[in-house]
């Protein structure tokens, strides 16, 4: 009898690919570790159910573990794998104080990426947080929801640290908000604090918000931040989050702005702690390096997930973009190859989006330039301005669409964009056109949709691409 | 000095060709003729304003003649074009009963579409309409308007029949509408009725709204115009429209239902007329025949738009779909090419989207079996309901998506949506997959965007793509 499949981490990656596997081979065991409670949860949506848009903390659950159990998965919660051992094929395992060695067939390393706040002195202050955790989210809620408007035994979630809660609860709720960086967590929980009437300051290392969506971008998410009241702080450098033991004031560039909450956004890292040591090579961004099955440098030892680097569709290179459905996706692959039917993980395109009020934003690819010289391109971008519906239709508002190609061949690069009537959807376009390697001129001849009430005559992306191509040409 | 670049007709394909020669080549004569009076209108526009959406006529002009004045293009509305010479490279033009011969060096022929109504008996006569004119669209606003409501010296429209918006605007306004077709114009036309109140009735020849797309979409639409009020007559024949010489009902199958109203939306058919008895040879869809620089088989006459065949990006065969964007984009190539830089006018994939109230279809490629068989396919489908954003994020609405692809090559042909939340642009995915020849399991691993309020971790196509390349791997 071949020995279980194990899974390090009962998240997308990890739970995808034990529940394929136990579809594809019944009869295989497949045993998944999670160090913590929670398993299968919505990361995306936490700042959500801090808003208070998402009702509970069960919402964000994919799957239950009875959820998990039913599909004939050995799932064991609380259990921390801490070594791992390819020439053995075992895993070592804490959990309870025990510790003992678990066998396996093909490994899976799902384990994820962690905030990193540690830059940031103050970060572990009391009224600090990274929106990284059930619990942290649980929590801030609790903290922001006016004492007799909560009752802890109450926050669902069965595996919620309580007393944390409780202690939030009882806390009188912040007047002022401190977001130290302007990434997604740092957009989206600028909305979050906004809905509870907070005074929320923004800071941002760079001159920009969400750098990686482009300049366009990063103005309109700007502005549309300033109309909410929301304070940002650009090209800021925040030097510590002040207080005794519970947060006071973020300084930045020798400014001290009051605050009675911070979080911390600035980035994730991947888990690699793991492997390290171990013949499991890491990539060049530091996660866990993978080939197109997700296998490791080591035979039957997969990674996938936030700890895992996967192909990227433009460059042909490894990366690193942590993100939800690529987890989901890699996982399953991992677990259809592993019971014997061999499946690609696919490619990344970095392929995002991020609501800011009532503004949506997507980017696909590669649009910074100086990473496109980098990855062998000579790459041209054009930025346009377009109606999202005929002109003459009620509800049409300007979508702004930046596309970038390689002047030699013409290839699609990337794209962004930015509107706030059914923008984000429309970079799947971009998305899916630059994973099938199309030019700019064959996008600009794509037979896209038209109808007065959802798209003008020439979407915003075929205006992009035809004037891009135009430049391309001259 | 080079003859002058002819274009007869002055709507999507015919301006956006004159504009765009005019444009790269200056010195080039280019003359419209065109043998009404109403230029570069919308013609997808025209049931929201009778609706009352779009408050004006001219709100749906996409050019005045002054802006194509301004162009530089010498633009002759009140001409028709009575014949074409290509031996002589001259054109017949009529205009206040006078007749000339006009020179061309190039010559594009853009005559667009007539609407079909004459299997339709009763179709002439007062009350009934067809949705193909700025002038009957005027006339049935004014007719659907109580008389103390509109004032028909103030329906803007500089070229207006004001005649017949006074007549119709005298009259009592209906109270009961029928509706001869169930394609888009029937579709939208149910929604404009019902904007005044009016007892619809929808009357089809086939059991299903909405053929081109598909099942899952004609079952949505219908009961979606079912649950707002309109008594569908499904697999009806229409007899004939009765009446004296005011309409006053429809005769279905032998059964007369009463109506103070009728809209004939049963297809439309192009302009040949023109070349019918020259070398220019018509295609077997009875459109004219075009190379992929929009040329026919004589040469230096063009035809693009509404009355010219395409090559479907699918069956790479010539194929008629008189659509918007694919007429504005063959015209604009047209210039272009006349201007001395030629240039593709691109594929068709019969790309189509359309608004039934709340409900947003979408459609492109080959989705009927029976046709893709027809162009050398072994086709398989397959259709999926998944949500439109992540399930606990507010306004997620079920979206109904179907795929079709060929068994052998894995190639996707083809796929409908149908849902009320962002569901018709997510039909560009589909479009710009299949427009680079994407098998199923490529759609399955493209890298769309995820984010809680705009989509689900799988988006609803990616949800087909992995039921489809499942069932093609059976």
């Amino acid at each position: 009898m071949t020995d279980p499949f194990v899974v390090v981490g009962g998240d997308a990656a990890g739970l995808s690919a034990a529940s394929k596997c136990k579809r594809e081979d019944p009869d295989r065991d497949v045993v998944v570790f999670e160090k913590g409670q929670w398993v299968s949860y919505a990361h995306c949506g936490m700042p959500y159910y801090v808003k208070g848009e998402v009702a509970g903390l069960n919402d964000l659950l994919s799957l239950t573990p009875d959820d998990v159990a039913d599909r004939g998965i050995d799932l064991r919660r609380g259990h921390e794998v801490v070594a791992v051992d390819p020439d053995d094929q075992t895993v070592t395992v804490e959990a309870d104080d025990r510790r003992f060695a678990q066998p396996y067939g093909d490994l899976l390393v799902a384990t994820g990426a962690h905030a990193v706040s540690d830059p940031i002195e103050g970060a572990a202050l009391d009224g600090a947080f990274t929106m990284h955790s059930m619990d942290a989210a649980a929590a801030l809620r609790a903290y922001l929801t006016p004492p007799d408007q909560v009752d802890p035994t109450e926050v669902d979630g069965e595996f919620v640290d309580r007393a944390r809660v409780e202690r939030y609860a009882a806390m009188e709720p912040p007047e002022t908000a401190a977001i130290v960086g302007g990434g997604y967590v740092g957009v989206e929980m600028a909305e979050a604090f906004s809905a509870y009437d907070l005074d929320v300051h923004l800071f941002q290392r760079t001159d920009r918000l969400l750098p990686p969506f482009g300049e366009a971008v990063g103005e309109a998410v700007a502005d549309e931040l300033g109309e909410h009241g929301v304070t940002l702080h650009l090209g800021a450098e925040v030097e510590r989050i002040a207080g005794d033991d519970r947060v006071a004031a973020v300084v930045a560039d020798g400014e001290r702005v009051p605050a009675d909450v911070a979080v911390v956004g600035i980035g994730v890292r991947p888990n690699t702690a793991l492997v390290e040591g171990t013949p499991v090579e890491l990539g060049e961004s530091g996660a866990i390096a993978t080939d197109e099955y997700g296998e490791t440098s080591v035979d039957g030892v997969y990674a996938a997930g936030d700890c895992a680097e996967m192909t990227h569709a433009v460059t042909g290179e490894p990366d690193w973009v942590p993100l939800g459905l690529t987890a989901n996706r890699a996982g399953r692959a991992v677990g259809a190859t592993v019971a014997g039917d061999p499946s690609l993980v696919g490619d990344i395109a970095g392929t995002a989006v991020v609501k800011a009020f009532d503004v949506e934003c997507g980017r696909t690819g590669v649009v910074d330039h100086e990473r496109a010289r980098d990855a062998g391109f000579d790459p041209a971008s054009e930025t346009i301005t377009a109606g999202s519906r005929s002109g003459y239709y009620p509800g049409a508002a300007p979508t702004t669409v930046t596309l970038t190609a390689d002047r030699e061949t013409g290839r699609l690069l990337g794209g962004t964009i930015v509107g706030t009537d059914r923008a984000a959807v429309r970079i799947d376009t971009v998305a899916t056109a630059l994973d099938q390697d199309a030019t700019v001129a064959e996008v600009e001849r794509l037979d896209l949709a038209y109808a007065p009430p959802f798209s003008p005559v020439w979407d915003p992306v075929l205006v992009a691409a035809k004037v891009l191509n135009g430049s391309l040409e001259e």
